[in-house]
């Protein structure tokens, strides 16, 4: 069994049951044998049955019940989690969205002749996906966040392991969901849950398993990658990872430090610190003392929280001392509430000399943990950026558009991170055509690969090309008469569909 | 020292140094150090750097001299080799134009305003490139090869490890392209050679080393996935390994068995059988005796040439022992030339019921083998198909338009393969926009990538998003004015540019 625990109080709230190995080797056949139907069905189909999901957490009733679920096993209050809920929707009908327009099937021909085309390709669905939700989104990046809403988009089955630290809210989530994708008309084994440490291991070492999509700590998603790469056949395990993020303040933006340390106590204590993206680290110039400055806006605003678990809780205090033995000195602390897995909001400041490759300092401390240091001069700012991991995100704050650091900085930055952010601070990924959430290694344990927007549904499928293959035998993607109304390559050159797209900067006509 | 080798005497013919490990870390840092250059210039930039070293391998008397130093080192004979340096040329100015259309930079901006968008993406060059190039086809997969062209297209600097089966054409080939790149303007360090296998090794560990391009077995490409794997930073290794590359024979197809045997054997021996899309295994229905009329085909052909090295021919002739003793036997084989490394093209039989995961029988011998089997019903032979590794390529070999088992199989092969070609042979692939030249694993490490055709360049960037950063400390690619006049996505909808784009299906104007 899985216990479900109430961090306001630390004690037990619930039990739900963990999956058997024979149950998930038995729930992955399952998928794999749907995965055929999810993958050959028209995108815009797939789409509906997205929506489908969307519209059944959003019924008031069904949301209110969630909410509390949620509530109780997760301590993130009940503004925050219903605000999370319809992101979740908004972002499975995002998916869908970008499923029905259908440039993520990249599909490709040349040389099309009256019988075949020389060459057509398109992207085809991996198979089933293992997904791994984060424990600190138990909506926007949970059993139904983005990973599993983009796996579907793409035409692959999922199967979700339930997170530890929500369990009910997993198990309440994924029966509405296969309830909303059957009425829909999904096949069976489009969507299943299964629970458990042992669970988790199978889904990853199952012959049936084609991608691992996880969001996590470092430890967790390295782990499940080496595991992968035991397989006889490897799959990919596309792992998203907490990362030191670090925030760079410009010299000429120490005028308006008192804003940028509201700012920063406002980010880095967001959600307990229980963000992927937590800005971990700030670069301030020397002489701002902006750890002091930023200590009392921490304590001006006094944030009172919970850690998701007891885990969480131990890790982040084990965290600050493992900061403080690496170097840093505690500057400000605000009291953690007197019940439960109370989190404790902290800013450090530590010298920039101590910023060197493989220093705890440079690692995550998931919670709302802030390390300051001051920079002297150019020379030793880019020196502390080129010790830092690979980072999901960074932030620029500036004096405004004029500032003369920032051209250098974004580049900079550009070189460690997947998102770069001036003015706005890392924490908040919205889930759009432009947006990038991963990063250089170990920000992903796949460089090319997002998790947020458009193009997390290219890591569920492979390019598959069709030589001399005769018109009618193709994928509908590359049939001549294009039934599902895509944007296609023919002959090198993009053909929009005038319905789906507006070429706003083209002006020729059918007949050029 | 590394020895050139006569494959046609088995004798050696020249010497060239190897490289240091000191020499390929300084080669490396000053890859890296022109890596911001190589990135930052615009597409267009380094397309014109490329169709240099196309020009400049292509002048007649550097072609000639190239061809002779290649058919010395690989016996591959001089049509083959010259018409091989054409297509590295060709495929150098194709890599220059997929830049130079800029669709691979995927320029997608998010509400744009006044000042800055909200969230603009663009994919930037992962740095210096380590690309191991074939031993088979010393121009289109080698030094200069698709590998090297689409790398360098996508903004990244290559250094490339000479192939000890052409040393001499591999160090020839880098003096005429550093010389082309360096009067073209490119900066010292876009390109640069290293030989030896100590060098290969540091090539994959060197911590300027972004990613690894791979063309070869799949002992050595997995070798260097695990040396990736094993980095602190790990890195993407590209690995394109050659498979078994099944082919099967519908039941109405035996009517023309005797001209698909003939073109089977000119498919599994061209080249000596030294393709990674080399046809491995035919499936022929049962009573069809293909085995022996490919056989007879093979004795009326006769064919003759040479393996690339001893060790080549050494591993072909245990691959047919090894064959054997899974459950094959030679049907017929064809006299090797008496000097030298010469082949011994080779037909067997085997039962289907040999076919199973992990026989020597499913995996790939290097050389001009194939394997024949016969299938009773479709049962037998989805289950072959089932035990099946990915592959590279899958053919089918049909009785026309009209073949009711087409639409079939072509589903069944799409699911093992990254191309299926219908009517035509493994062997032979184009480099277009359509390409897929990868497959499932371990056809490659990575099976969403292709290493021929447009999005070979897909592998050496990684995106980055850009979150409320002012237009003009923006890349090019995403500025207002679009100074690379790229296809964009903007707010979720694709705008071409009308000089490069046309718009085929499209009527709408500016102002609609």
């Amino acid at each position: 069994m899985e216990i479900s625990w109430d961090p306001r109080t630390g004690t037990p709230v619930g039990e739900t049951p963990t999956t058997s190995a024979e149950q998930v080797e038995a729930t992955l056949a399952a998928a794999a044998a749907a995965a055929r139907v999810v993958a050959s069905v028209a995108p815009g189909q797939r789409a509906e049955w997205l929506r489908a999901v969307a519209e059944a957490i959003e019924q008031p009733d069904v949301a209110s019940e969630l909410v509390t679920i949620a509530d109780r096993e997760t301590a993130l209050g009940l503004p925050r989690l219903q605000s999370e809920l319809a992101r979740a929707a908004a972002q499975l009908r995002f998916y869908a969205d970008v499923a029905e327009e259908g440039s993520y099937l990249r599909a490709t021909i040349d040389g099309r002749t009256a019988t075949s085309p020389d060459l057509a390709r398109v992207q085809v669905p991996l198979g089933p996906v293992a997904v791994f939700g984060a424990s600190n989104f138990p909506f926007g990046f949970g059993v139904l966040g983005n990973d599993t809403a983009s796996a579907l988009a793409a035409g692959c089955p999922v199967v979700a392991k339930a997170h530890p630290a929500h369990p009910q809210l997993s198990a309440r989530l994924a029966e509405v969901a296969a309830a909303a994708l059957a009425a829909a008309g999904a096949p069976a084994g489009t969507f299943a849950l299964v629970a458990g440490f042992a669970a988790g291991t199978t889904l990853v070492t199952s012959r049936h398993t084609a991608a691992v999509a996880f969001t996590g700590s470092q430890r967790g998603g390295l782990a499940l990658w080496r595991l992968a790469n035991e397989r006889e056949v490897v799959i990919p395990v596309f792992a998203e990872m907490g990362t030191v993020n670090p925030v760079v303040v410009t010299r000429a933006a120490v005028v308006r430090l008192d804003a940028i340390a509201a700012g920063a106590v406002a980010s880095f204590t967001l959600g307990a610190g229980q963000f992927c993206t937590k800005p971990g680290l700030l670069l301030a110039p020397a002489g701002s003392k902006a750890a002091a400055r930023i200590g009392a806006a921490l304590e001006a605003a006094a944030p009172s929280a919970w850690h998701l678990t007891g885990d969480i809780a131990a890790a982040a205090t084990t965290g600050v001392a493992e900061l403080t033995a690496a170097g840093a000195t505690v500057v400000s602390e605000v009291p953690a509430p007197a019940t439960g897995w109370g989190a404790r909001p902290t800013v450090l400041s530590a010298p920039v000399a101590a910023l060197t490759r493989g220093s705890r300092l440079l690692e995550e401390c998931f919670g709302p943990v802030l390390v300051v240091a001051e920079y002297a001069d150019d020379k030793e700012l880019d020196h502390a950026l080129g010790e830092l991991q690979g980072a999901l995100a960074a932030s620029i704050m500036t004096s405004g558009a004029d500032d003369p650091e920032t051209p250098g900085l974004i580049a900079r930055l550009a070189g460690l991170a997947g998102r770069v952010a001036v003015d706005e601070w890392p924490t908040g990924v919205a889930w759009t055509w432009a947006q990038q959430h991963g990063g250089p290694w170990p920000a992903t344990s796949a460089p090319g690969a997002t998790s947020v927007g458009a193009a997390a549904l290219d890591r569920f499928t492979r390019p598959v090309a069709f030589q001399n293959t005769p018109h009618h035998t193709l994928p509908p993607a590359l049939q001549a008469a294009n039934p599902w109304r895509l944007p296609r390559r023919v002959d090198g050159r993009m053909v929009l569909v005038p319905d789906v797209d507006e070429t706003a900067a083209s002006g020729r006509g059918p007949s050029s």
